[in-house]
Parts: C-alpha cells; sequence; structure tokens
C-alpha cells in the first residue's frame, strides 16, 4: 500500500489554490496515487451544513463562536472523512484547514489576540491530526483582488471585508510559515504559470512519499 | 442596582424543566428581580442557527464534532445574549447548559470516556463563565416518559434515543451533581407539585441574592 499523507493549500483569497488543487490531483493520479481532495469549511455531510451558518448565516456570530464552528466542521470533516481516508493508504489534498482558521480568525478577526490564538491551538491539539505537509501559495492583495474580480463570483462573508483585514490575514500566513518551516512550504503564486507552481508542488510531495 | 446571578436548570426529558422556568420567571418578577430566561441549544440568533443542525440536521455528526457545535452555539450565547444581561445586573435563568452536554455527549453518547470528557472540561474552561447555581430536577426515567408521552410532541434526536442511553444521561447528572456539590442543588421532581419545587427554588435564589 502507498504511503497515505495530510496535504493542505492554504492562502489568501484569489491566489488560485482551487487551481492548484485540480491540476494536483490529476498530476497525482497520473502516477498511480490515490487521491483524495477535498476543501473547508465543509468536506463532509454535516460539516457542509456548518459552513452554510459560517458563511452565509444570517446572524453573525461572536469571533469565539465562529473559531468554535470552524473546528466543529474540522471534526467532522477529520472523523467521517479525512482519518478513514490516511488509514486506508490515501494521499488526501485539503483546500484550507487550521491555518486558515488561524490566519482569519486569529490574526485578521482578533488581530492576534492571545487568548484567541490559545484557543485555537487547544482546539488543534485536541483535534489530534495535523497536516504532513502544508503549501502556502503567496501573491499580493492587489494581484489577488484583481484575479478575484475576474473570477465574478458571489462573494462570500471573508471576501467582502475590509484592506486592512486582508493585510492582517496575510501577516497571519507568514507567521505561521516563519513558525513551522517543516511544515509549511511558501510558494510564490504571482508571475509564475500555474503549471510551473503544479511541477514544484508535485515535486515536493513525491518526496516525501518516497522518504522514510 | 441588584446583583447578578447566572442560574442554570438541567435534567433528562419530561422532568418539568420548561415548568419551573416559567413558575420561576413570574415568581422572581413579582419579587421586582430583572429576569432574563433562555434556554439552549440556542438562545441567540446565530446559536438558534446552530440549533438547527444539532437537533435536526439531516447529516449526523462525528460524537466530538457534536461536542464542538453545542459550545459553538453555548460561546454564542455567552457572548451575545447572556454577558451582557449578567453585566447590566440581570438574573439569568438558563434552560439547560454545558452540565447538559457533560451529561448527554460525555456519559450518554460517550460513556464517560475520558478524553471525551477532557474536552468538554476545557471548551468550558476557555469559555470562562460557569453557572452560580445550577437545579438539577430529578424523576425516574418511566414518570419522565409518561410525561413525554402525555405531551405528544414531535420529539428530536435525544428523545429518540435508547433505554441505556438515557440511563447513562441520568448517570451522568448525579455524577455531576455529586462532584460539584456547592453550584448544583439536587430537586426531587415526581411525586411533588410544581408549586412546591417552584418555592424550594425561588427560596433558594433569594439566599444567593441577599448573601455575599
Amino acid at each position: 500500500m502507498q504511503k497515505s499523507l495530510f496535504v493542505t493549500l492554504e492562502g489568501g483569497e484569489g491566489v488560485g489554490k482551487s487551481t492548484q488543487l485540480k491540476l494536483l490531483q490529476s498530476a497525482l493520479q497520473s502516477l498511480g496515487v490515490t487521491v483524495l481532495t477535498t476543501r473547508e469549511p465543509g468536506g463532509s455531510p454535516g460539516a457542509e451544513d456548518l459552513r452554510q451558518v459560517l458563511l452565509f448565516g444570517k446572524h453573525p456570530l461572536s469571533q469565539r463562536s465562529e473559531i468554535l464552528t470552524h473546528f466543529a466542521a474540522r471534526y467532522d470533516h477529520i472523523d467521517q472523512v479525512i482519518n478513514p481516508a490516511l488509514e486506508a493508504g490515501t494521499v488526501v489534498i485539503c483546500d484550507r484547514f487550521t491555518d486558515s482558521t488561524m490566519a482569519y480568525q486569529g490574526y485578521g478577526r482578533a488581530n492576534g489576540h492571545a487568548e484567541t490564538l490559545d484557543l485555537i491551538n487547544a482546539l488543534q491539539a485536541h483535534l489530534g491530526r495535523d497536516p504532513d505537509l502544508t503549501f502556502l501559495l503567496e501573491a499580493p492583495r492587489d494581484v489577488a483582488r484583481l484575479r478575484l474580480a475576474a473570477r465574478g463570483a458571489p462573494t462570500d462573508r471573508y471576501e467582502q471585508s475590509d484592506e486592512a483585514f486582508h493585510a492582517r490575514v496575510l501577516h497571519g500566513f507568514q507567521t505561521i510559515a516563519e513558525q513551522n518551516p517543516h511544515r509549511v512550504k511558501r510558494i510564490k503564486a504571482h508571475g509564475v504559470s500555474p503549471e510551473e507552481i503544479n511541477s514544484l508542488i508535485v515535486k515536493e510531495i513525491r518526496q516525501r512519499l518516497q522518504s522514510g
């Protein structure tokens, strides 16, 4: 059986995560690797119900409650989808995970407030499952904003937030990358073709699958 | 300004909590006490959205995710309703709180599994707000079941569970009461009129409001 691997893609909106998810799935499948692609918030039927409350609910939750709800969805996703897949020897690729909660809620909304970061870290510790490898796609906010405008899709609660919020989110992702250099690989996601980015990611994943 | 007090009513289904909530509200108001009555899961607009997922969702959440979702609703309820009311000097009476999560999820569903109890205790500790006083209404399950049948209301996920589950829940409530003798007052809720129970509860609350 192949080695299982839990890979997450992270970054702000408009950096090309969805494109990379699709390219990565194709590339790994053509190498004969069994792959499950998924995304948060959501990814399991119950977590998708919670996603609706989080992204499109009419009644904004308190900051702390929003964090708990993200983790409620995440615990279901881990328990019912991700852990069973990993135990079956699958490579799981997830679009957003706890790093997004840390960047958006911990740094974006709560501005790095120590109690909020502690709550997120405690919830992640109780979860008992960390990604093996994380790719952080990085692009300046003005590049990302142009991509979002070109996409023309309906915007959710996060995409509507102000620019100071998005600057704090990007700072949050940078901090996470600096604190976790072994797990988090930073990828320049502007001025480079999606195919080139895909090659870098595939190379790194193949190394991890062949090592140890 | 009157002293604020955070009071919770606990117990299995069919022990008469809703009746006591109404009687208590009237009795305290007639004493000139400012009262807010509320209930969980729910009690704030966002928490009510989460209640729908918890009690009537089509996709059962994993055990751990169910606990997180209860606390997500609880954090919003505390942040947006209960804490502001307590800070304004109100007596808050809440139908169910963390003791219910401990009894139903910790003892009922997870059968007292140590990791599950630890998760619940950690989430309660981070919440930073404990009830000042809890009334645990106790009646044998056969008495409670007759009351539920007489009520004829549509049953939710918990009321449909099997009798072994309900026995574990009652054992959970007893354990919580034994571990928290100062906070939790046990009340015999069968063979006694609702008015007599109400008198006992009102007497205890008046003592707490007059002390300290």
